[in-house]
């Protein structure tokens, strides 16, 4: 698969989910709250989602049968192949059923557990954040242009996004307020945005918990692509998810892991 | 001034004010910390803000030398003509120097202290909210049609939105964690977003507190014109700002009320 070929099938995929999902937004639709079920809190799951992630899996498993795909509505296919699609046709499903605009669709494809490849499409705005690692773009209403993260060189000048500290267990919560509280401006909520907006150097710092894969496998080439860093609380990889913590820049991740490693 | 000159002219305003803000929108620009100058929390000036309420205010004044102006950037004039306009150019500052797309320009009218039209304009995603009061309408990417609230009867069964907690006072926190422990989904962030939220049935209420005039004008003939409730935590005219609450239906705007004044 050439990279010519690999990002033209992903604007398709995003193409069609987008076409799948868009009827579904702000229109009165059924919410099955698949959280309740469970007894945890409130996540909603919209027909939106579901028909995304089929047509997102139809056109994977048609082009590539060899593939394997972790998708958040459908569950997992051949998790061992060499090449794995990580789906989460709308990251953000709390916005997406308030009508807000912050969410968009994560498509990832990890190498031999490696992302290379990674998209966010918000098909309402039209607009697409997408990276290899080595490189990461934006096409939308604002024209085509690189992406690049910034700088801002310390946590005192540095705008934070998580999506909601009540997310957070007690201890976790606690280490993340020991960042928050310096940092020049701290606001919740965004989900896939708050890291596109670090990959556009806009935002600075993301800090978050209990992500699944399909969270942010795709997102992880588009900050790198753009000169940032993404890694677990740790510092380690940050492909299964769980604590993630996403920089603009080495010094501003240096000094929030330090933080969130007290 | 007939309803359709006005409907005409409040839509050139807002095609205007948009053209000033867009090329500010996600470029690198000098953000004046306007709060810290004051020694309060931070809340950032933009170069697109003061450009866009330029423009309105050239306009307004062109066209109709003897209405007043309340401007959140250059200050009140005439603010005791028959008609005043009620501008904030870029509601939800913190979203636009984060690059989220969750802001937009507001635009009120007052006759003789009365809201009698607005609308919120978000110029990047090309959608626009207004209303009369009467009726309330949407036009952008999802076509145009009427804005009608919805009735979800509870809060149990209700959508929250506050911009952030953190901006309220102690005692007014706890007025509003009252609301916010019992309803099915509360989300931080929005600001006019979230009103118009609940004019277009997405979203069943809106709690907040410190709120400026040029802030809520606007949004009043929006909700109001789509079935909604809007007031302050009294019950009063929520014309003036301060804490506000804006519901989607009369069950709704009750029950919070009565938890806000215990």
């Amino acid at each position: 698969m050439s990279a010519v070929a690999l990002d033209a099938f992903v604007h398709d995929l995003a193409t069609r989910s987008g076409e799948a999902i868009l009827p579904f937004f702000r229109t009165a639709i059924g919410v099955e709250d698949k959280g309740r079920r469970k007894g945890q809190s409130f996540d909603p799951v919209t027909e939106a989602d579901r028909a995304a992630e089929q047509v997102m899996r139809r056109m994977i498993t048609t082009t590539f049968p060899e593939h394997g795909i972790i998708g958040e509505e459908f569950g997992n296919e051949r998790r061992d192949a060499d090449y794995v699609w990580a789906l989460d046709p709308i990251d953000g499903t709390k916005s997406f059923i308030s009508g807000m605009p912050a969410w968009g669709t994560l498509i990832g494809l990890l190498k031999q557990g490696a992302p290379v490849y990674g998209m966010m499409h918000q098909p309402f705005i039209g607009e697409r954040f997408f990276g290899d690692g080595g490189s990461a773009h934006y096409l939308g209403p604002a024209g085509k242009r690189r992406l690049l993260t910034r700088d801002c060189g310390r946590l005192e000048d540095a705008i934070l996004f998580t999506t909601s500290p009540l997310l957070m267990n007690a201890a976790d919560r606690t280490l993340f307020q020991s960042v928050e509280r310096d940092v020049r401006l701290s606001r919740y909520g965004g989900d896939c945005y708050a890291y596109c907006m670090v990959a556009a150097g806009l935002v600075d710092l993301v800090i978050e918990t209990g992500l699944q894969d399909h969270d942010i496998v795709a997102l992880v080439p588009v900050i790198e692509g753009a000169g940032g860093i993404v890694t677990n609380w740790e510092g380690g990889s940050p492909v299964a998810g769980g604590r993630v913590v996403a920089a603009g820049s080495k010094a501003v991740h240096e000094q929030a892991l330090k933080r969130l490693n007290p």
